[in-house]
């Protein structure tokens, strides 16, 4: 029997994200790298089915110029991260895989995004239906050219304006018309993408805080094709120690008086957080979830800025000011200097491992056990990543996870 | 029926966490202060048979002139802490329970708790045998003279030098006769302390790195005795912060390669652990759970000095280096600023509620599922602090804790 | 000889600093509290004719109700500052002080302030010259009430927004006319107190990046009237320190590639620059001297954001991304975390003091000497705190400030 | 005729600072990097007659096996500085360089140097004298080989364990008969050749605590032989924040309590650090200047840890408790990220182009306007940074200085 094939179909492939997904893969299949940052390579989940590094094939689109290769080099430029010799060893993949990059599928475009596409084949669609046909016919010719067994569709795009949902879409009667207008958008652009997707039969993962799957007549949609999705915004740095911190607080009865974070950072994922509207998506992702984790609503704030310097490098101060025994206000500080691709692309490596596998085993729908890879995890309003942990061993540790039980 | 009365008997009574403990006491059953950082406050724990803050009655041993007033008195000049109003409030409460202080008993002593010594009537005991008399004589008058229906000893005193154990202290057979002994100590003053409260029948609660009840003669003493006790050091600060922590560095496979803390505090107990004999108890209380927590031993670096301005604020930096994916080096730091005496003394309250609540239930031994309150927790190895608070859930689940059925 | 009598007429004498002020000269004359924090108070300008504590009257005026003692009592329990002591043995001479206090004028009120404004006697007065004329009479009577030497008003009012002077403020000759008007307003709030200060002879303080005296028409008053003055805003924590760092980078030649500050604060102050239009006035005064220091303009970011329960305590975190040799990145953080008021109130004792001892040495206009205590110094573009202070001790090694030579 | 040429003469030639100076020169001779860093570089000190990056010629000592162009490697690798394309284009000038390396002597061997000494023609010395004989002819026979006009010798070695002098180090005329004896050693390893260097009639640089030139015999013989020599232990980091800092706290009058400094890094000079001998060295230079700067002693605590993941990445973390008015306790607190031998590096190039221009300008002796670039500055006991830098400019500005006037 053939080695299984699985796709990885990114949506924003020539971002620092999608760009070190792919050398990540080729680096972990040619054993250039330990898979250090991959939940999925941890001990206690060793023997599952899932997918080995070189079982992946890469594709994308992108509204940019670029390939997998160039933009791995200008991350390696900019932000000083891989070194030369992963980057000599895995050149030739990444060139392969940039003959899958397919040009981007513009329908509804905000300002902040398109400033950013500089790419001349860039695709402008007339009404939601016309993209979701273009976005198909790109997704089935990548299937079919690779002989692939599974395609997983990841959106690592920048994150989109706010989308303010009406009832059309709440079901998918109801949505299916007005995807055939021109005016106004009957989805947003990550809408189209999810949609796509979905309808044919791909399961979905959304890294960012854009709405992707998430409208209810996407959810429909991917219950009645029979497709797991999941999402949504990787929870990758400040968010992920406020899961961890939050309920220590609570714990202990610390009544947190207010919780400051300032954000800073410089990749392109900055400079479109900059403009006002995309950013209000990403901090109401990044706040919510301090008053489901303590019970109550303290004062918050959160920032984030585009600092140019800073590149990849995002760095955090977070301030939290709380009152302990007999009035006593205290304080802890931190501050967190991570590098935003290299933190998210072995989570994205995890969940289309996890996708392929749930697909495998007939799920469909959301996965509640996958919220502790996400800010505002579907289908579960668990925050507290402990927790979350938990929700994810205890669906690997049900026997139908194991290989050979799928068969 | 009269009311339940519940002794709490401090050693250590006139440093800060006991005078807190007091006041903190006096100040809840005056409603004076909401019961901020209790644990047993907390609303998911509503319902149980806890002591209320007004069914105590509070005693102590020390070595230091002072008591509970002049020592609240002087944290709160030092430390800023506390307001007029809460003091004047409880005054009374504080010099009612002064009268219950009895001076310490030195047998075996180090020279930097000796040097804080300046009650003229500690008493020397000139074996381990004569001490734990002298300490039982007083635990029980306390006891009587208050007709209290229980009696809870903590041990809130400063930090001892590490006492290295022989096979005496393996078996209460072998201990036995060496408690009559002059020289050399068959016990730490933790460990007489620690015996005259078990051997009497009186819990016991370590607060501290010293051995306390830890030793395996005490530990069978306790069993004999029917007696709960629970230990060992509280676990309030940069330590709470690590056992948070470290899981999420080991759940997201980020391998943790260097974890440097700094703690500067200027309080009595910074002072003692200035000692380095004093210190080495505790650095090696802070630093163990690191290697357990993540599954391999980082380069690690524990300090703490004693730095006067700062008082009760316990002040740390922690700095976390870290590879994510692709060899990348990441970099956390935070710093924790604590009022020490503040944070530990509504755990002290906790403590012997919880712990009368188990003598109720008929508990002996050590109490596994307290473990979230201590750095080295004892009977149970878990040093997740959400694994180990969920232990404590699951044991006020038992229909056993709840109030009507202990009759 | 009587002794000298020096009047301080604060405006916005129920805040936080004017307050603190109060309390501060109070506490100095009683001997309840060492100089620290008075630049004044230093060894090497020991010797010099600068007025006692117990010299000085103080008065002001408010829009909001209070007086005082209420303001600093309330300092006190909100924000943990001062002690029962100093507050107990100054408690008489803030009231007796607080008999000097006078209903604020409104003239083109702001928004933010005048969501403030809870004092029922506030006056609102139809034009710029009414309201002068309100002040100038309250000022009068003061003087003349206490027989006073000399009197030195000083702005210690929130944060007024932006005022866009027009040519009507470049010259007296314009502007004079235009003071009879109604509307629009001809002077923002700070220039009609500053007006009413220099055109009846007293120094006038700005300690807040309002306009205050720094219109060239008010200069230009000044210099007629032979009256100092100085502004503007007082620099005590974040500018402080970049104004000390930015010289080492630019010394080590340095690249600064990013300089972000945030500012978190919880006084009423804060809630004032809260308004982005209030706080615009801010943050430009924050930002400016970066480029002078620097010699060129490296990405900056600035914010302030009002957290309640902060109070006075100022916390900002700054982050400063550089460049060495061969192009290595390299950061240095801080965080400051100081009482706004506390850090304040000393430096406008020293501000009275160096400008009533100018007003005694017929020296009028503003005052270069000082700029080592404003973030944007009239009459002099040093912004090297070092410099600065240079220019402080070269002014007042000049024999002229020695006592003696002024009579 | 010809241009000048200048040997540089690296005492630890294997190491992070002095690789990195190589490949400095290098890079700037070849125009691959702009002189960030470089304090002669600084646009007020152009036209000084500062020899040109490509007038040197390198050379050096070690007692470990590599040479500039492996050390450099080795530290691109794991710290992650310079880039590949810098190494590429210097490559062939280190190796070149890399034939004037010769085998370090040692004499007075301490246990952590000696540990690294790898190189198995290191050459032990039964005498100073024998060691200086050696050290000399190495030095004579690199200058007579390239024709130099003038030669600099830097100490960049590991910091030495103290050295307590007698009397015998106190005159030259002592001195000289001591040098004959095999023990004890007259002379500490960094005396040695400080003495070789200065009885040769070439300047000495000392970049480190070690004592170097200091001792008043060598200081003697400095001022006899007519040559210049400057030190002791470059300020890069803390302690150059320290001396800009702590005037700060000092001119406004606010009370330093205590100041505490953490540093931790891992390169080798950290390892020989780790060794309490050596650090002591260390801290005490780190430690001395608060007390001059602030007028008054407050408690102060420095430590330096060897955190091995850290590589050349010297972090600090410095906390600093004050006092302001009405006895207000605040703190700052700052963390500094600096990559070690790339802040030093330039700094070498500025002391050598410095020391050679006071050379040719006839000066000997210590050099008291190279202030600012010690922490523990021989000659001058200045150690605000800021007017240190002024004794640098004083000294720049005066006519000798300029080129053309030497002649």
């Amino acid at each position: 029997m053939a080695p299984r094939r699985v796709g990885l179909w990114l949506i924003g492939a020539c971002g620092g994200v999608a760009s070190t997904t792919a050398l990540g893969l080729s680096a972990l299949a040619r054993g250039q790298t330990p898979p250090t940052g991959l939940v999925t390579a941890l001990p206690q989940f060793a023997g599952h089915d899932f997918d080995a590094p070189d079982a992946f094939v890469v594709g994308g689109h992108d509204i940019r110029k670029g390939n997998f290769l160039t933009a791995a080099r200008e991350l390696h430029e900019r932000s000083n991260v891989f070194d030369e010799r992963t980057l000599a060893a895995c050149a030739g993949d990444l060139e392969t895989w940039s003959a899958n990059l397919r040009p981007g599928v513009v329908y509804r475009p905000d300002a902040a995004i398109t400033a950013l596409a500089d790419r001349p084949d860039t695709r402008r669609a007339g009404s939601a239906r016309e993209a979701i046909d273009a976005i198909q016919s790109d997704l089935k010719a990548f299937k079919a050219a690779h002989r692939l067994d599974q395609l997983v569709v990841v959106n690592a795009a920048s994150t989109e304006p706010p989308f303010e949902p009406t009832d059309e879409q709440k079901s998918l009667e109801r949505l299916l018309p007005a995807l055939e207008r021109a005016a106004p958008a009957s989805l947003p652009t990550s809408g189209v993408y999810a949609f796509a997707a979905l309808d044919a039969g791909f399961p979905y993962v959304n890294m960012t805080p854009s709405r992707g799957a998430t409208l209810p007549a996407l959810e429909e949609l991917a219950r009645k094709r029979g497709v797991p999705h999941a999402g949504q915004d990787l929870k990758t740095g400040e968010t992920l120690l406020k899961s961890v911190l939050a309920p220590m607080f609570a714990r202990r009865n610390l009544r947190v008086l207010s919780w400051v974070g300032h954000n800073i950072l410089g990749n392109r994922d900055g400079l479109v957080l900059n403009d006002p509207d995309n950013k209000s998506s990403k901090v109401t992702s990044k706040d919510r979830l301090l008053a489901e984790l303590l019970g109550y609503r303290p004062q918050s704030h959160v920032s984030i800025e585009y600092i140019e310097s800073l590149d990849d490098w995002k760095t955090a101060w977070d301030h939290i000011h709380f009152e302990g025994f007999l009035g006593t206000k205290m304080m802890m500080q931190f501050t967190w200097q991570g590098c935003d691709s290299l933190l998210a692309a072995p989570l994205v490596i995890d969940l289309v491992r996890l996708t392929a596998l749930a697909q495998r085993r007939g799920e469909s729908g959301p996965m509640p056990h996958l919220a502790c890879f996400f800010k505002s995890p579907i289908g579960v309003s668990e925050h507290d990543f402990g927790k979350q942990f938990a929700l994810l061993e205890a669906y690997l540790a049900n026997p139908a996870c194991k290989p050979g039980r799928a068969s």
